[in-house]
């Protein structure tokens, strides 16, 4: 199989699999929301971006597509260059000094939408000064965050911030996370859940789905959590909630997913029982520390494709999943089409709103409008089982 | 056994397993925040308020209890009244013109703190234009809609109310109601859930928890829902969301929990099951038209003590739980002690700070302070498991 | 109410909830396969066996009923009696003296069909030599130890032991018996089961229906049991397997379901935590050594209907529900109606078997024929409710 | 990473994760039981079954291992050739001609002790008389059957089944299997379980722990099982049991888990919905006709590496999973490391006591030893978290 057909492959599967985006499309193509526009988006290069990407396309845009290093799939790039000419700038090799030149390229292009991860086209717009962007859309927390933060007051355009949503919330983080990361675990090592402890750190939305999702299969669950009214829930529904101290002595499989970085330290190291797993699935892979392991460590051993050895000066040794990234994301392949199709969903109609009604948005940060998590939510449950037992 | 005796063994045997109000009471015993302080509570007297009430009696209050008419246990206001001098108004047999009488008496006494249930005394101090009252708590929802309604803007003192507490919505709503309405369930109707299709209507914090409860037991549930997003969650639960026209021909027992009149109409009574069971959750014993059903019937039998049938004239039967009053009430003996004692921890330091440092507060209804909510769910985790373990 | 329409209620609201045993009567009443015969039951009489015991009047037997001291609902007697005719020996407050004589009287009545409990009725015919019998079902497993061991040999006619058919295995042990103690513990004691620590000895049928009731209601669950195969199954259901001198001090709530005596001794008693509750749910009484614990304790108080707790030297105390009788019948109604149907529909269908094709069995102890169970289990397949959905 | 170097680190990944054998690894080092013994071995070459060609030959074996076409992992057999200077015969390329050839090759050795799989290298001794072989093991249901059918009374050395054993039931059934086909489900099409519809058939113990999985993963899972009693057990774990004409129509994804062929057949296509994936668990390839699919078909696509789609006459579309071939073999690693560190720690005692007390065994097929699920089982329960706690 060639790339392109790889590629191809990748992007039909994933498509077949996102009925959101699928009835989006009809919307776009007879609209055409987006002729005459030119987008720049920013979200990682993989099968299910590629079908937002097609989306967009689809609706008039011409499109430039930056992906990250280390996460762009090469064969979906190749597709999308071969099969809709988007100009997609980037490479699984790519550094990071690559990927500065990659959204100086972007800009180049003049974009007046831009479809943003992390806010990084944003800030380089903002730091630029060019003008000409009308709108745009944010995928992630840290892009939040960032525009909440450093861009607070900068942005003279408004950026409808995808990831506030309680759709996404309820799919992604509520229902989607848990067996996404279990997935990746599976992958990884292979080993058994049931009947095995695992001390999990951060009881918030994502680490409620894990927890749950790992006790309904019959594992032990630790928890450790410093907000207590989020430890008191973890407690009624059936996880032990420990202080650190009392909870690495006891696990076979440590999981940080608190969204803090320095959770799992140098001081707790001589806690860890030999031969314990650590996995991260919060978004910065400093919640374990991974630097300090490896200086710690008298010897460093690759014993599976994600999974490496650390042997303390203790005797002891610590095996780390997937170099401490996202586990779902470093070791699977991330959530599953339709939680995607949500997600993507929410920014489609997002892109469309603020290309056809500019004047209902302000500047800078906001909410995506109410009723478009409504719309999205009454267009999933007609594709839901119950609804086919009336027919 | 005397009614006293019952009465204080009832007692005896709730304090036992409230550990919140046992520490709280060692700080009113030592601190005597209500020395001089005249109280009217509004609460139902049964065992688990008197736990309460003994607290503000250690606490130096002068205290009288106001009673509903149907819920009083006459054995339990026996108890309080000889063995602490409490003054109980009512009894079980009271009509609500009893009640009318028994709240005036109350105000009779000049009360300056007022403990209350759907804002009842309140609403009459405000009536009557008597003053003297220096604060209130109140412990419902009911009672909350009336503070922001009808008596918004009118009162002068602070009105700290329980229910909006993210702690209490985690302990009562999310896990108590559950497993208070399957114990109500069981004592009414003793058949089996496993295997069995419910119906049920809502899914906000108490339909949520109730439908988990049952699919955990193995039940099949079947939701109706009229906020999408609600009802996605439901159906990435696992439920089966439908339409009410579906479900209700499908179910065997049929549970409204929406907080809303008029959910099952006279309308919807020819797609019942011959057989069905209907039960009700929501405050309000309108969810059900019980009095439409009761129009409609050809004859009506008590089949058990909280079971009774109407013969429709389409052929079929119905079986309605409780006269579709609260069944975890009117069944059995609502939440799990536990539970009432995080509620009643937050009533207790609620009382405490109005008492102590009144200035902190404003006039006109607002939250419990979050550091009470902190405190109560960082002493509740010391008396769960995982701490032992450490032992 | 009179006694008469209580007993009479009951019966009616058993019957309502008994398809089974419905479908049965149907062709009881056609071929009255009991025409002429004198049967003598000595099951428990309460509500469900009533509606077994219309059964086999339908099916035409004369009939006499002898209950056991303790657990004769009166109210059912006496409409048992007024109603249907039926000679039902014993009350309540009956002595084992007392029920010896009815044994003795019931065995005047010259039945030729028994329908036993425990073999008590069989055992008396074997010693008086009194003949006339043409055979028996026997309902329990200690009924069938018996058999198996003082009568093994000396039974000149068949009796069908129900107790070890595979249907009544899935029905009543794996399925039934865990939310019945649960029913039970909830109206013992009105206390939380999510976030507390229950140890459960034993993981054979009922053990493991414990464990996995509990553990879906978010406890923790310790498990102690004997048998490393049981003990690894419970393992991988999510339980902590522990020895008992560690699990009893971690434990909230202690539950026996092993069938033998003796698991909870003195030597026990001071690693018990303070305030533990002690339960029993295995066929005797004898699991926790309750004579010692009385022994042992300084004082003894009710605290509850079916709590007692007894203060020990060590300054400790522990509550004992239900006397360490079997908490789901001691506490609650036993199992679900519905549970009870199915194991009187194989007492139906074998009395059935043995009146019409007695020839088919030998003489002694022997399982329900399996397509009796196959029989049952598809007619209850019927009545479920996915069969409607096709509707 | 060279061939060998791949398969070296996969086996010692296994290692790691296989306490069992590590165990036993100790016993034969010792011992030697295996001393001067040739041993032909027919499992899969994978990397689990290298952990346990490792131990015989510890114990002293010289070993011939003969793979399976399409199974053989090329890099475990080359570290195995290297490392241990084990024969390993055939590649994953071979074709059924090629294994003969192995098989004749293998008995070359002139074998005194045979580790079966299918009983393929014992039917082949028993084909040819070939004398010598004292005693064999044989792994699988399917060998059980060969051996108790067209081997039956032929066979005149002892074979012990270890398929049979209680303790592999529990774990590799009971607990292993679902978690591995969802695995496997996860890999091949990145899709969601919650709220989605699975049709399963068949709930013997592999249906029941797969049913079981997805339903704790909030699918709703619809049961098609012709045994009335399995059925009813699914009803009342909450599965909806269905026939299938009722089933299919409803479903998103199919799997079949009876162990029989001819479960989907061509008479069902018509009943599929557009999109339904079909998917195996069964040991044979046959339970959905994948034959009958292929000429029904209007075109065949593949959609991904482990997803083919199947355009139907009517319009309509199946994908089917891994060519109906066991998903959790095909698309995913097969069981957890663990899982079958139980089934190979059955295969090493018995191994073990052949070698060295073959006079407590008698020709023939024949159960484990009860005395070694008991050892192998207590020997788990110290590895697993509980006992830790007591530290």
């Amino acid at each position: 199989m060639t790339l392109h057909e790889e590629g191809a492959q990748k992007i039909a599967w994933a498509r077949q699999n996102m009925p959101l985006l699928a009835g989006l499309r009809v919307t776009f193509e007879r609209e055409l929301p987006l002729a005459g526009r030119t987008v720049a988006m920013g979200l990682h290069v993989e099968s299910k971006t590629a079908v937002l990407a097609e989306l967009l396309v689809a609706g008039g845009a011409s499109l430039t597509m930056t992906g990250s290093p280390g996460t762009t799939d090469d064969a979906v790039a190749e597709a999308l260059r071969q099969d809709l000419g988007i100009r997609v700038l980037g490479q699984r090799s790519d550094s990071y000094a690559d990927q500065l030149e990659h959204v100086k390229e972007s800009l180049a292009t003049k974009p007046d939408l831009i479809v943003d991860n992390g806010a990084d086209l944003i800030a380089a717009v903002i730091e630029s000064g060019q003008g000409g962007v009308f709108a745009a859309t944010e995928e992630t927390m840290s892009g939040a965050l960032r525009l909440r933060g450093e861009l607070s007051g900068r942005v003279p355009f408004p950026v409808i911030v995808v990831n506030d949503s309680p759709l996404k919330l309820i799919v992604e983080n509520e229902k989607g996370i848990g067996p996404a990361v279990l997935d990746g675990f599976n992958r990884a090592t292979n080993t058994i859940v049931a009947g095995r402890t695992f001390a999990l750190f951060g009881y918030g939305t994502v680490g409620r789905s894990m927890a749950r999702t790992l006790r309904a299969d019959n594992a032990t669950v630790l928890l450790v959590e410093t907000d207590p009214i989020r430890a008191l829930e973890a407690a009624l529904d059936g996880m032990l909630v420990m202080p650190i101290e009392q909870a690495l002595p006891l696990a076979d499989v440590v999981i940080t997913l608190t969204g803090r970085p320095g959770i799992v330290r140098a001081e707790h190291f001589g806690l860890l029982r030999d031969g314990v797993m650590l996995a991260n699935v919060g978004h910065f892979s400093t919640e374990i520390d991974v630097d300090a392991l490896r200086s710690a460590a008298t010897s460093e051993t690759v014993l599976a494709p994600h999974v490496v050895q650390y042997d303390l000066p203790t005797g002891k040794s610590v095996r780390l999943l997937a170099r401490g990234e996202m586990l779902n994301l470093a070791a699977a392949t991330g959530h599953a089409i339709e939680v995607m199709d949500v997600g993507f969903a929410l920014q489609g109609h997002s892109v469309h709103a603020l290309a056809t009604r500019l004047g209902d948005f302000i500047a800078g940060d906001q909410l995506v409008p109410h009723s478009i998590d409504l719309t999205i939510a009454t267009d999933i449950l007609k594709t839901m089982p119950a609804a086919r037992w009336a027919e």
